[in-house]
């Protein structure tokens, strides 16, 4: 991503303290993606976790299970765990949503089949639990079980609310919950259970990640109506295309007139889409500031996680966390 | 299925036996396949686990834990869990091969279409996770995610063996370890640890569980090549238009001459396949006793099943369960 030095700096100190640690962790991941019969799955896990991915979320058990005074090691078993999870999704995601673009390279999709996609994909679900059994904490597991759980009801809640108008915000922040924010708040929830944190600060590392991962999600689908291919790895427009309902949309469908109703109509539920209905869409969005009123929310939920830490003790990590919810909606500043 | 009566006894002996178990597994079944945000997925669970599927792979850890003398309820979440890791791959099996067909009915896929398929399969393999996780025991967890794991990679094994005459009897039984035995040797294997059954015990029921799964998918890919609709419930020729490579016409290939071997290379590789294709390679399995060499592995599996239960106490359930390995092997006699 190609952002301002300001915004980076949240990214790069978290990536700078945690760095021994992700090493461990990168190492450990390159040694469990490995198939002693099927040669296929390390292949393709390996198209998509070295495709330079910025590991956000193992980084948050990580920082987590540090800023809570853990010790041992078991927190890289659990990023793994994470980043393990978040590659499967996104291998299911890019053959559901029949992408060909993937942090700016090919798909697996698109490179090997849908038939790869979907096979290997449930490997690196398995090999997660597998990882995660290893901690030996059955609390761990029901967290990460459930999140991935919530995940998948969060994608099936999106494909039956694609083209649908009728799509309320309601059913928007189900969505992003399941889709995002459930991984983030299991990734930061149990780097505090596995560091014995306090019960009240457990909850609130759930919060912080929660509300991060909505913040981060609101900012991608914003992105998707105002970013470059460059920034954001996909074209503007994308979810346009694919007549997907977010969060701009929603609010500019909610206060169309019955002329505006009718385009949207058109172009999301009927797919009938022509020359310039983008640019249309993009002066609706506009006339209704509905870009400026997701902005709003996503600096919400960023307020919302910063708050959320206030309990912890105040240390580097925690600011770097706190700095790391500006960091994500300052992508849209 | 239509069996001639002998052959049916073991598995109705064996559903008298477990009926009050299979019941509440049954019931939990339903509980948990729900979701509430998103109603699609109850839907399609229900069209393929109300299918009538004989639900012979959670009466595996029904039976095993009883032989070993389990009183508790655990078995019942074992159980449960068994069938939605296998209803997930049934789903997931379904978009790969591009089935329109499973136990005579259309599949989800067709219904439905192949993204509800992948994502509810998601939902389901953790769901899977959720309720093994209930039971507590680490162990267990270990056994199911570990076949979780062994599932994937046949499946993945099996797509690049596909349409590939190079394609070894080692290695068809690397894929049919995965893509059926694990699942039946881990539903034996945790009927005997949640029981508190001795180790070496436990091993003897991972080897029938696996001796058994072994049988069981060799006679299926047998039958493909002489069942009838009614009897397997999809087309006679299935795999050989879909170009699978299983143990029937591994055994012909090795022992084909050049224009038998030309004529494999253009219906299996190229896919080149023409009006008597079909039948001159049920010829060609019939000359080289293809068929009958399958069936006497299946055969030899089937005897391994049985000898492994000979140190468990004998018990009317186990009697059960060494007919049962007969009765796998009686659909081809």
């Amino acid at each position: 991503m190609s952002l301002d030095t300001a915004s980076v700096k949240p990214m790069e100190r978290l990536s700078a303290e945690l760095a021994d640690d992700m090493e461990r962790v990168n190492a450990l991941i390159r040694a469990r993606m490995v198939s002693e019969h099927a040669p296929r799955i390390p292949e393709i896990t390996a198209h998509l976790v070295e495709a330079g991915g910025k590991r956000l979320r193992p980084m948050l058990t990580l920082a987590t299970a540090r800023m809570c005074g853990y010790r041992g090691e078991d927190h890289l078993l659990l990023a793994a765990t994470v980043e393990f999870i978040h590659t499967a999704t996104l291998l299911h995601d890019d053959v559901v949503d029949e992408s060909d673009q993937r942090r700016g390279r090919p798909t697996a999709n698109l490179l090997w089949d849908n038939k790869s996609s979907v096979l290997v994909g449930d490997y690196l679900f398995a090999r997660s639990f597998k990882l995660m059994v290893e901690t030996g904490s059955l609390r761990v597991l029901d967290i990460l079980s459930s999140a991935s759980a919530t995940i998948a009801e969060g994608e099936v809640l999106q494909l039956t609310a694609a083209q649908n108008l009728a799509t309320t915000e309601a059913i928007y922040t189900q969505v992003i919950r399941g889709k995002t924010a459930a991984l983030f708040s299991a990734a930061t929830e149990v780097g505090g259970v596995i560091a014995g944190a306090d019960e009240a600060i457990v909850r609130d590392l759930h919060t912080y990640g929660d509300a991060l991962g909505m913040a981060f999600q609101i900012v991608d689908d914003l992105l998707d109506y105002g970013g470059s291919t460059a920034t954001i790895g996909k074209n503007v427009g994308d979810d346009f295309r694919e007549r997907k309902l977010t969060l701009p949309v929603i609010k500019a469908v909610a206060k169309a007139d019955d002329e505006e109703r009718a385009f949207w109509r058109r172009v999301i539920e009927k797919g009938d889409q022509r020359d310039g209905d983008l640019e249309h869409a993009l002066s609706l969005l506009d006339k209704h500031g509905a870009m400026a009123a997701a902005r709003d929310d996503a600096l919400a939920w960023a307020a919302t996680a910063k708050a959320a830490l206030e309990q912890v003790p105040q240390t580097a990590l925690r600011e770097m966390l706190e700095d790391l919810a500006d960091y994500v909606v300052a992508r849209i500043n």
